[in-house]
């Protein structure tokens, strides 16, 4: 609002500054939020302000999304969920917060990481860790034994914030996840595929897929009780890569082809690798045994993508971003929700998006791309004074169509600075109304890019701007 | 993963279970979570678990979204934000949470219905209450003059829930906010047309959206000088409701119209109706006086759209949901935030969609109107034995040219479920491999609800599937 005159401003607040509260009525939670804020700070213009002497910032380790930001992760989004939905995934949502015990020794040593929520007389909460064990307390709560669903939100965690690296305390996760019993290895190989799928459509460049695996001999002899030469077996191959081939030759040892659960999980193995191949992306999929570890236990495979080139091109800075997708098997988790222990198998995948942005950001960068930050096809200008009612009307038809359209919050503004906002806006169609225009009964449409202009009668205004707009 | 025999699990377990760590690489954030959660599990189950007693249920006053409220409020979501980006703003997003002292007296008496979060020896944070109080943060840290921006986001408030009326402590806010100094009322006016466009793009029925302000004496007297009697005057006119008329008709009073103040007001309301008539929208909007209130301020205009009939179907329950969208004239948030006071005029709505989640979910209950949870458009099928390969080919032919696509998890399923799968879920077209079909190269389309067949080329079966889903 203008301050055309201090008299006039205040004559504006006189007649027009209210708050409103209905007695009685249901709380109108939107005009409180205007209106509370409105009330709360003219209440605090009355008495003489302290103003505190901090910075005005984003808490630690959190960020705002500025528009441009914002376009990079609704296209990237997108092709994630659009995947997700090719593959019959629904949609779930669940609170930013839980009860502390439902999170609560679901993560072991990074349970410190976990945001309480301070003690206000109510329930004790925590910032939701992950979309897993949300995940897992819905399925145990509604008793559900079979779901494929996909779940994209924010999770908080209280890390040491790594910015260069894209690690935030508060980011987004995409999970697509199978639970239920069914036969070996079709969800998993799906899943595989899922990954593949995102991160092909995502052009991140070459990238594969790690199937890695524990310490088998520590398992194998300590915990399964399988004989120790067979174990020792096993580890000879533990320095090898490879896909399919690989596990041939372990069905092709004797002392392995010999003993029955080898053999048994051998042949499950084979069986995703053979999966994998039907679906196209075996060559992806590497079974990769160096990866052995300690003493960590998990109930299934677990699989990792990384990029293989970073930088993609050659004059990028080479950033390093470690995997960008990760999941695998838990069939334990929803058992420990339910009073009676039953299990609900699942396997699933997280795409890690935030490590996406930052490499789709960094590219941007280099390489110059300007990204629009609004989806505006139509701008309504004028050369003259007084033309303001004349746009306006112009613009209701267009929005009316369903056009995307913007005019310039000015009575009588100047074109040059209305062309200009265009150029700078990427908008690529310009509408002119002027007293020619007027006078003759027609509109003038002018391409941005072009500069071109030609003139449409004034009645197939909406008409000729859709067959502009399609053509382009 | 099934359980073939105890031996069986264990080998896979002991073939595939692992934990990856990669030494020294960046973290894999969603592999830690899934193989973190199930390291957790894995360790609980050696010792004695100790059964809490507590339910497993969502904080008090939230909730999941069932995969079938997924489906609603991504409906209405789009409808909303599309207007929103068809008015030419940006998208923002701010943290969940803010530094404490940021939200600290915004919200005057509803202050204590903040979320806080627990003191963990880092910054003091709170939930964020709206969208408002962070924008106006981004505008000030940012030195932003001029923004036209949209942010879809959730919100946290510790109230009463009250769940039949759709009041939850954790919701979402649609705003729509334009910053900036700007001639009178164009801003303003674009507010009051994006929530009609909304409103009937919804469908909710007829609506009305009321301009209403305070106690206009009080304000007048006590806090602008105007003379008392000319606050009487208008006193007067404060039983009456209208639209331009009424504006009218106290221009034509002569004490008003020979006061400056008076005048000046009025002229912009004025200016508000007649762009409101050329936006074709003032039908739509009444000022209504009589909502005056006591020592509340505002900086300028509230409004608020109600819907005019709930029930809009007679034979629904008639649901009390209050306003549906609100918003007003905030010209002195921004200014809290600058050392220096510099003010940022804005101006901003916001739809309040829960209570048309509430609204839209009940007339489908009371409709009976089926809502798929998928899009899935094609379920690969068999009728015989030994045909997962031909399946899981087939499927990945229809994934790889972007069809959606589902098969199911069984090695030889019978056929009659997998068509009442396709049934229940409302998937439109079977695609079938049998023996016969495999020996003479064809595949066999079936319509779900027709149950029509029709045998095509092997070769043609994604263009026959596109061709086929184009024509529904």
């Amino acid at each position: 609002m203008p301050q055309l005159g201090l008299l006039h401003g205040r004559a504006w607040t006189v007649f027009l500054g209210q708050l409103r509260r209905p007695p009685g009525a249901v709380c109108i939670r939107a005009v409180r939020s205007h209106s509370q804020v409105a009330e709360a700070l003219f209440a605090s213009q009355l008495k003489p302000q302290e103003k505190s002497n901090f910075i005005i910032k984003t808490p630690k380790g959190t960020r705002d999304l500025s528009p441009q930001q914002m376009v990079v992760r609704e296209k990237i989004l997108n092709v994630v969920v659009s995947c997700f939905k090719r593959h019959g995934a629904k949609g779930l949502d669940t609170p930013a917060f839980e009860l502390k015990e439902i999170l609560t020794e679901k993560y072991g040593e990074d349970s410190g990481l976990i945001y309480d929520l301070k003690d206000q007389g109510g329930e004790l909460l925590s910032l939701r860790y992950d979309l897993t064990v949300p995940f897992a307390r819905y399925l145990a709560m509604n008793k559900v034994k079979k779901m494929k669903r996909y779940h994209v939100g924010k999770v908080w965690r209280r890390e040491s914030p790594t910015i260069v690296q894209g690690r935030y305390r508060e980011f987004y996760q995409c999970d697509f996840d199978i639970a239920g019993q069914f036969d070996p290895m079709i969800p998993d190989a799906e899943c595989l595929k899922i990954m593949c799928e995102i991160l092909s459509e995502l052009h991140l460049g070459d990238f594969l897929i790690k199937i890695s695996w524990k310490d088998v001999r520590h398992e194998m002899v300590v915990k399964k009780g399988l004989a120790p030469e067979v174990a020792d077996r096993i580890g000879d191959y533990v320095q090898c890569h490879g896909g399919i081939s690989l596990v041939e030759q372990m069905f092709q040892d004797p002392r392995l082809s010999q003993n029955k659960q080898a053999l048994e999980g051998l042949g499950d193995l084979k069986l995703l690798f053979e999966y994998l191949t039907v679906f196209g992306v075996a060559e992806k999929v590497s079974f990769d045994l160096s990866l052995a570890r300690g003493l960590d236990y998990y109930t299934g495979v677990i699989y990792e993508a990384v990029l293989l080139q970073t930088p993609v091109h050659a004059e990028e800075e080479p950033l390093n971003v470690g995997s960008v997708a990760a999941g695998g098997r838990y069939d334990g988790l929803v058992g420990m929700f339910d009073p009676r222990g039953h299990k609900v198998p699942c396997v699933g995948l997280s795409i890690g998006v935030e490590r996406i942005f930052s490499i789709v950001e960094q590219r941007m960068k280099t390489f110059g791309e300007k990204i629009r930050t609004t989806e505006t096809q139509v701008f309504v200008a004028t050369p003259q004074k007084n033309f303001l009612q004349e746009r306006l009307k112009l613009i209701a038809e267009l929005w009316d169509a369903g056009i995307k359209a913007e005019l310039m919050y000015k009575n009588n503004p100047k074109l040059l600075p209305q062309l200009q906002y265009c150029e700078n806006m990427g908008i690529p169609l310009v509408v002119i109304i002027g007293e020619q225009e007027l006078k003759e009964g027609v509109i003038k449409l002018r391409s941005v890019p072009s500069r071109e202009e030609v003139a449409i009668k004034r009645e197939n205004l909406v008409a000729e701007v859709q067959k502009r707009l399609s053509e382009s």
